[in-house]
C-alpha cells in the first residue's frame, strides 16, 4: 500500500495515540497539521518556509485546481508536487465540499454532482469518476473519495439518504481509482446521528481504504455535539489505519480532536486569520493591529522560536498591517502555522511520555477562546 | 568619516568604475542598486531573501516613515536597522521628492515646505532642519540633504532660484546633522540646464559633503538629456567621494549611469513591476501573466540563478498571478532584484577587466526595450 499507518504510542487513558504516516513522499509523524494550500499555494508561503517549521503534508483542492491551471495542466507539468515545487506530502480534498457549498450554483443527481464556477460560471460535471480521475491527475499522495458533507442541521431522512449515497459514491472512487503512488480514502458521514455515523464507518470499513476520514463535522454544530460525534465515530474505525478529521484547526478543537483518536488534520483557519493580522497564542489570539502594540517591541509570542517570532516585534508587525504591506501577512501567517505544528508535535510528545492527559488539562486551563 | 568610498579600478576608455563603500552597516562593493523598501520592509521581500540575493543597501523614504509609524516610534525601536531587523546598510531619502510631489497639498517658502499628508489629510512641516532630524532619528547610514527637485519641464528662472535655495538648505542640513556614524549627502540639481547643475555641483562640493547624488534626472525627459546632463555633471563631482544617482533603475540607464562614473542607484521600478507580474530580462521583459506562458514550463529566465528561476515554471507563476497568489508576486519580485544586483554585479566585473566598453554594446545590442 502507498500509504501506511504505523502506531507508535496510545495513551493510557484516552483515544490519543502519536504514529507514523509513511506515504511515497516522506514519512510524518501524527498527529499532524496539514496547511491549506488551495490552489498549489499555501497562501503567502514558500515550500521553503513550511518545511522550515516542520511542515510534512499539505492539503490541496480539486475544486480550485480543477478549474485553474486545470488538472490535465498539472499533470503536464509532472504533477503537483512538481508544478508547486513541494516534495513532501500532499493531500487532495474531492471537491465535493466546495461544489455541494455552491448552493444554487449545483444540481445533484445519483450520477454525480452540476455546477457552475464560482469564477466565471461555466458549467462543470463532477461525479465519484471524474473527481477521482482530477486527483489521479494531480498525483497527490492521499486522495478523497467524492462525498456529500451532510449540511448541519439535516433532518434524519435527509442525513441518510445522503450518506447511503456517499457510500455507494466512495466504492464507484474505489472502482475508478488505479494509482498504486497514492491512498484513495474513504470518508465517514451521517450528519449529528449516531445510527447513521455507525452505518457510513461500516460500510466503508466493509470497502477497506488505506484510511479514514471523518466528515460533516465542524460546519456549525455545537463544538460538543462535535465531540460527541468523534467519540461515538473514531472507535469505530480501524486501529490500523490513519484517520482524518476534516476541516479542523483552532487549538481546542485539535487537542479534543487527538484525544479522541485522531491522526490529522487540516483548517484554512491559522493562515485566513492570519491575514487579517490575528495572531494565534497559547492563551488565545492577538490581534497585533490593534493600537495597545504600536510600541510594544516584544515578538508575537515571547514562547515562540518562529521566525517571526525571532526576528520581528509586535510593533513593526503592526506597522507593517497598517500600511498594508505584504511582508506584515507572511510573518503572521508563519507565526499561525509554526504555532500550530509545534502545538502538534507537543501533543505527539505529551503522548509519547503517556501525559497527554495533563497536557490538555494544563493547555484548556490556560486557552481564552 | 562614516561613510567613505574606496576607488577599486578604473575603466580606461569610459568614466566607469569599480569601488567599495565602507559604511557602520559592512562594505558594499559598487557600482550598487539600492533595492527600495519604503515604508520600512522591501515590498513582499524578507531580509533574508535580499541577503540571499546578495542586496548590500536599501533605500527607505524619510517621508512615509514620518508619517508611519512616525521616528520617534521607530527610535524608540532602537533605530530603523533594528526595527526592521536589516543589518546591513540603509540609506534614506529627506521626503523632498514626495512632499513636492504633493502638488497642491503643498506650499513651499524659504524656511521649509508645509503639507498635508496624504494618508489623513493632517497638516505637517518638513525644512531642511527637520529633515535631518527625522532621519537621526531613524539612523539610516547615509541620509539626504533636504532638496526640491526641479521638474521637468522647468524654465531657467524657476529652475535657478531652486537650485540655489537647495543648495542654502544642503547648508543648514549640515549644520543639523551631529550623527558621527551616519552621512549625510548632497544632491547637486539644476534641471536641464548645464550652468545651473555647474553652479549646483560647484556650490556643494564646496561645502564637503561625504556623498553627492545627482537629483532631478529621469523626472519625464528624454533619455538622451538624462545622459547628456550625466556627462556634463558627473565630472564635476570629486574623485574620491561616492556618487548617487536617483530614481535610476532600469537596465539602460543603469549601464548609462554607470557608464558616466555613477556608482549607487535605487529605484522602484523592479519591485513595482514585479508585482504587476513584468519580469525583467536581458532582451527586455517578459509579462508572466500572458496566455503564452500558460503550459510553458521553462523557467522565467534560463540564464538566471534566482530561487524563482532555479524552482518554479512560468506556467506555475503565471497560475499564482491569474489566482491572486501573493507567492506569485514574491516570486517575480525576487527574480527582478536578483536579476539587476546581478547585473550591477556583471557590470563591476567588466569594469574590473577592463572591458565595460564591450559588456555595454554587448548588452545594447540585446535589449529590447
Amino acid at each position: 500500500m502507498s500509504v501506511t499507518y504505523e502506531l507508535v504510542k496510545k495513551c493510557s487513558k484516552t483515544g490519543a495515540r502519536a504514529g507514523r504516516l509513511h506515504t511515497p513522499h516522506g514519512t510524518f509523524d501524527t498527529p499532524i497539521f496539514m496547511p491549506v494550500g488551495t490552489q498549489a499555494t499555501v497562501k503567502a508561503m514558500s515550500p521553503d518556509e513550511l518545511k522550515d517549521m516542520g511542515a510534512g503534508i499539505i492539503l490541496s483542492n480539486t475544486y480550485h485546481l480543477y478549474l485553474r491551471p486545470g488538472h490535465e495542466l498539472v499533470a503536464e507539468a509532472g504533477g503537483l508536487h512538481k508544478f508547486m515545487n513541494w516534495d513532501r506530502g500532499i493531500l487532495t480534498d474531492s471537491g465535493g465540499f466546495q461544489v455541494f457549498s455552491l448552493g444554487a450554483l449545483r444540481k445533484i443527481t445519483e450520477e454525480g454532482v452540476t455546477f457552475r464556477s464560482h469564477i466565471d460560471g461555466s458549467k462543470h460535471f463532477l461525479s465519484p469518476e471524474k473527481a477521482t480521475e482530477v486527483q489521479m491527475a494531480l498525483g497527490s499522495d492521499i486522495i478523497m473519495a467524492f462525498d456529500e458533507c451532510v449540511p448541519y442541521p439535516a433532518d434524519h431522512d435527509y442525513a441518510r439518504k445522503s450518506t447511503e449515497r456517499t457510500t455507494r459514491w466512495a466504492e464507484r472512487c474505489k472502482e475508478t481509482h488505479t494509482r498504486a503512488d497514492q491512498a484513495l480514502f474513504g470518508i465517514v458521514q451521517g450528519g449529528m446521528y449516531k445510527d447513521l455515523r455507525s452505518m457510513s464507518a461500516k460500510d466503508l470499513v466493509s470497502l477497506d481504504f488505506p484510511g479514514y476520514a471523518v466528515g460533516g463535522l465542524s460546519v456549525g454544530e455545537p463544538k460538543p455535539l462535535m465531540y460527541e460525534m468523534l467519540e461515538h465515530t473514531v472507535p469505530l474505525l480501524p486501529e490500523g489505519k490513519p484517520r482524518y478529521l476534516m476541516g479542523v484547526g483552532t487549538p481546542d478543537c485539535l487537542v479534543e480532536g487527538v484525544m479522541h483518536g485522531i491522526d490529522m488534520f487540516d483548517c484554512v483557519f491559522p493562515t485566513r486569520v492570519a491575514r487579517n493580522g490575528t495572531v494565534m497564542t497559547r492563551s488565545g489570539r492577538l490581534v497585533v493591529k490593534n493600537a495597545e502594540y504600536a510600541k510594544d517591541f516584544r515578538p508575537l509570542d515571547d514562547t515562540c522560536s518562529c521566525y517571526a517570532c525571532r526576528n520581528f516585534s509586535r510593533a513593526y508587525i503592526r506597522h507593517l498591517f497598517k500600511t498594508d504591506e505584504i511582508f506584515g501577512l507572511r510573518l503572521t501567517t508563519i507565526h499561525n502555522l509554526h504555532f500550530l505544528l509545534n502545538f502538534m508535535r507537543e501533543m505527539r510528545k505529551a503522548i509519547l511520555e503517556d501525559r497527554f492527559v495533563d497536557f490538555r488539562q494544563e493547555f484548556l486551563a490556560q486557552f481564552i477562546r
